[in-house]
């Protein structure tokens, strides 16, 4: 056992998919410190033997040799890649050859199929979301609310913004978000405007502490970061969220990802791309 | 072979990597036409129950098994969808064992590892990034240009916007953006604030038949849309480019995704969060 490894992810496109996988699978083998390299647009078998020449050189850098996770469509690429001296798992044979038995059916073997700007109506989609989203972000309009597919409620850093980007990015979702200040929060009251659309609410929820520390990265030592003030928000808002019947979850040890699908989950919204 | 399948994703966490990678080997059979369902969370025997109910469903109405990507940690979690009737790709089993064996060490074999809150400072370096970029979307403020990793320019409607936050969300990375609007194009000049930061400069661009193509959608017979303007816009820009020596990129036919992945690659930035 080496305590320094590279793992290389290497892809016919971008190698998106190959990280996501291979970082979820190296995060549980921690005492392990991976270095990370990501090769994409491997789509020739140049492009292949240069890979190659740099998996070799962390062969000797690392005296082990590296962990190799990719997205290899064409066999020719596929077949230089795993000649190396690694321990190359390629996420398209082993998942193909079952497939193509289970229906009967032969893949196309087309590289660059995901992702795809062919479909013209989904690119639409997801472009429209994003725009949505970035023109309803922190309540910056109470105009066209009625379009969203979901509101965000909370009070200021609680992580309505990132949630709102990543799915409109990520999912096509229309997603708006309306911060909850101290003025709704002394008066009890969520402003009308968004009592209209309450079947649209969804709020958000952290700690006291945890909202003490990332508000005093932006603002040290104001009455806005104070722990006081921030239970005391949090409170005011869980309780109003209670009383207007707003489902709500709590953002506190959720990464943006985590908090993006319990929502699309909880409030039965489906993707609208993938 | 049926031509209509279920394909379920299924996740002791959010499901994403299943559905990515689910996603990019099902577009690979083209002519089936893949009903999606995502169950995120499946984190105990009885999810894992309630899970197969779904699925032993969906046999019953498509006359054909299912399907089923899954990334399942737990062993008893895992053996209960195995069983199902179903094709089952468990991503995490595939992938574990090999990886135990070459690093001789047992994995954690702990769920929900990935999208970690736990590291506190790459939680700010994300949020950071995405505040950064908000605040520096189409040319919105010159403020703190400096601390920009890259800046996109293009005409309106090249993908900037997009493509800024999807560095910003998933790789961590300050984007600023640009418009290169009808002045500095009838002048042929770059903003000189642009001109200070030239090595962070990056450029898209696009045919004039989609640019007019995605124009129209948002203001139709309009002259910013008609075709002989677009024209206009894209020869100019890509001429500037090519005079301030700006690397440029074609994001006709890319997915947002890929005209990311391929501005980290081409401009030698590495991706901050995983």
């Amino acid at each position: 056992m080496t305590a320094r490894r590279t793992a290389f992810f290497i892809s016919d496109r971008t190698g998106i998919t190959a990280e996501m996988l291979g970082q979820s699978l190296l995060t549980q083998f921690d005492p392990i410190e991976f270095q990370r390299i990501t090769i994409p647009f491997v789509d020739s078998v140049e492009d292949a033997e240069a890979a190659v020449e740099q998996v070799n050189a962390a062969v000797i850098e690392d005296g082990a040799r590296p962990i190799v996770f990719s997205t290899l469509v064409d066999d020719d690429v596929r077949k230089v890649i795993g000649k190396m001296n690694a321990l190359v798992l390629d996420l398209f044979e082993m998942f193909i050859i079952p497939l193509e038995a289970e229906l009967g059916l032969h893949s196309s073997h087309t590289v660059g199929k995901s992702h795809s700007t062919a479909n013209f109506s989904s690119y639409n989609q997801r472009i429209e979301a994003i725009n949505y989203t970035l023109t309803h972000d922190d309540g910056a309009t109470n105009r066209n609310l009625e379009d969203a597919d979901i509101i965000l409620v909370g009070v200021s850093r609680s992580g309505k913004t990132p949630t709102c980007l990543y799915m409109a990015l990520q999912f096509g979702i229309k997603a708006a978000n309306y911060p909850l200040i101290p003025e709704d929060l002394q008066q009890m009251k969520l402003p009308p405007v968004l009592l209209q659309h309450r079947s649209k609410l969804y709020g958000l929820s952290i700690t006291p502490e945890r909202l003490q520390q990332i508000r005093s990265e932006r603002r040290p030592d104001s009455k806005y970061a104070a722990l006081a003030n921030c239970k005391f928000e949090v409170q005011a808002a869980e309780a109003m969220m209670h009383q207007a019947s707003i489902p709500f979850l709590d953002s506190t040890t959720k990464s943006i990802e985590e908090i993006a699908t319990t929502i699309l989950h909880t409030a039965h919204l489906a993707r609208r791309i993938y």
